[in-house]
């Protein structure tokens, strides 16, 4: 039987169970103010490595186990791993779930990740191919600005519309049945690129590509903004948040009242100097699996929807003169799953 | 209902039929031994692009344009693309399909991201989240030498162990129901690791990721290697397949009468100084799309596994002193379905 719902989305059978979250991050992410939400902190970007892009993996590693242990299982359960990172050749999740052992698919959707894996998990547990699925991502603050912008041993001023790449980890297990919060729908990004090529100000580049699935999520399942008790895309920042909700309101929805970025809420703007916001696949990552998840699971919110955003660029492609595709995948998630006509 | 077979093994419920596959390969894999089987055979690296890199995309897209073509579809009919490649944020894909319009989901498993696209593309419409998905996989053998090895000006000389990564792409699209070649099984792939840090030779390094997920699947579908008419591994080349078969012989199979690699397929060795081989993403995903898929639509060869190989590895990595991480996913594609119980 064909679930999909509408012509982007899906609407799941099962009472899809996110049975566990973890979030282990940096230093910086440890003293802004979601820090009594995640489950580590680092003491510093090295998280006890010799490298940044070890520590990364680290990071995800760490997470991961973190988020087993919490959902009660052990390694040898979990079907598939599905994760991902910002690195060249995504190394931050080959080597972090390397030594897990467990069946991987390794993806790719730069900081819209999280939500990549998140569908993909629930449509693989969904369609029965699995009971226990861990999906993941990372990133890192130091290889990031070594791989894509400058050596951080330059000093260089950023722009004011230039977010910080979250250092950290966010995984989180799936299951196919239990007691919420449920995995319900999922509305899958096309690739928008309006020909935005300032690598400096991603926010403005990833606008389009969220508001497009956002407005085909509404469309597709019929809801309402207002529906949600959050609506938080992944990391356009307060730049990219600003053309959001004029794009929005547009196109008729507005998103003022319950809209939030995980990129704003990551950082304190003022007292940790971070420009736009959070970025990276673990800014949407660490938010959700740590503070989103808590609400849901204290009651504190009901309904969420989590728009994890990604720039698809590389350094190659911006040498070459290219715009930055962008791409945004919608996923909700509900205490509740409501009544079925 | 769960369609897990034995531990890593998944059965597929639906007649899911490949309805067409494409390939677009580069001017040496054109006069090499499959030249009559591939769809367009570009005059030059560059493809009439000015870089390598967008010509890696332009493969993709000719090669995913002419899938949709072949099947008589139309890209609106298209539910998700699926597809990654080795470059940097693997822009061969994000470019490739950005015109495409179709919900994406880009996957890494290096050289393994076709069997990889094939597993998720069949594990979605079986799933019930799609009618029609287009999966396909690229590389570029200009790109790459540049990406992971030397400036191809330096004129450089290879390592005997070493292989040439194919120019190209593959894709083709699955469809809910349909009169064959049918995707069966699929057989994840974990991450093997034994410590090779030779990225001279990759075949070493990834013979024991394929000799895992070959047992696995013999285990778990309680097939002999007899079963099939071809077993066919990605890109383990010369090397790789020597170390391959006597893994398989210790762990009691017996693969040297029906085994093949699609880096020994796609060049010949001799006439075009190739060393080890083909290997890239586009090395299973031209051979199968081109060579295989005609045999099997020929009636030539009834029953394939399919074993795309992956060696997870970064220049980065690599000069941090870290071994080489390798995957290899199985897809069991058959003329018939055979009668279940």
């Amino acid at each position: 039987m064909l679930k999909k719902c509408g012509k982007r989305s899906v609407r799941f059978e099962n009472r899809l169970t996110i049975l566990a979250t973890a979030s282990v991050v940096g230093p910086k992410e440890g003293e802004g103010p979601l820090a009594a939400y995640f489950d580590r902190v680092a003491q510093d970007q090295l998280f006890d490595e010799d490298t940044w892009e070890k520590a990364e993996s680290k990071f995800l590693r760490t997470a991961m186990e973190t988020a087993i242990a919490k959902a009660g299982a052990r390694k040898e359960e979990i079907d598939y791993v599905i994760s991902g990172d910002l690195l060249n050749q995504s190394i931050g999740s080959t080597f972090g779930v390397r030594e897990l052992g467990i069946p991987f698919f390794g993806i790719f959707g730069a900081c819209s990740t999280f939500g990549e894996g998140m569908t993909l998990a629930a449509m693989l547990i969904d369609g029965g191919f699995g009971e226990k699925i861990l999906f993941g991502a990372s990133s890192h603050f130091c290889a990031a600005e070594r791989l894509f912008r400058l050596p951080l041993d330059m000093g260089a001023q950023t722009a004011p519309t230039s977010s910080r790449t979250v250092t950290g980890a966010g995984a989180g297990v799936l299951v196919m049945a239990g007691d919420g919060p449920y995995v319900t729908y999922a509305t899958t990004g096309k690739i928008v690129d309006l020909g935005v090529k300032d690598a400096s100000n991603m926010g403005a580049a990833m606008a389009p590509a969220a508001a497009d699935t956002l407005v085909s999520h509404f469309v597709d399942t019929g809801r309402e903004p207002g529906y949600y008790d959050v609506i938080a895309t992944g990391d356009l920042g307060y730049v990219g948040r600003d053309i959001l909700l004029k794009l929005m309101k547009e196109e008729g929805y507005d998103l003022t009242a319950n809209h939030t970025d995980c990129g704003i809420e990551i950082f304190d703007r003022e007292s940790q100097d971070t420009k736009a916001g959070g970025s990276g696949c673990a800014c949407s990552a660490a938010t959700f699996s740590g503070y989103f998840f808590n609400k849901l699971k204290n009651n504190q919110i009901g309904r969420i929807l989590l728009v994890p955003t990604g720039a698809l660029l590389s350094t190659t492609s911006t040498q070459q003169g290219e715009s930055i595709p962008c791409v945004a995948h919608a996923v909700a998630i509900e205490q509740r799953i409501e009544a079925r006509g």
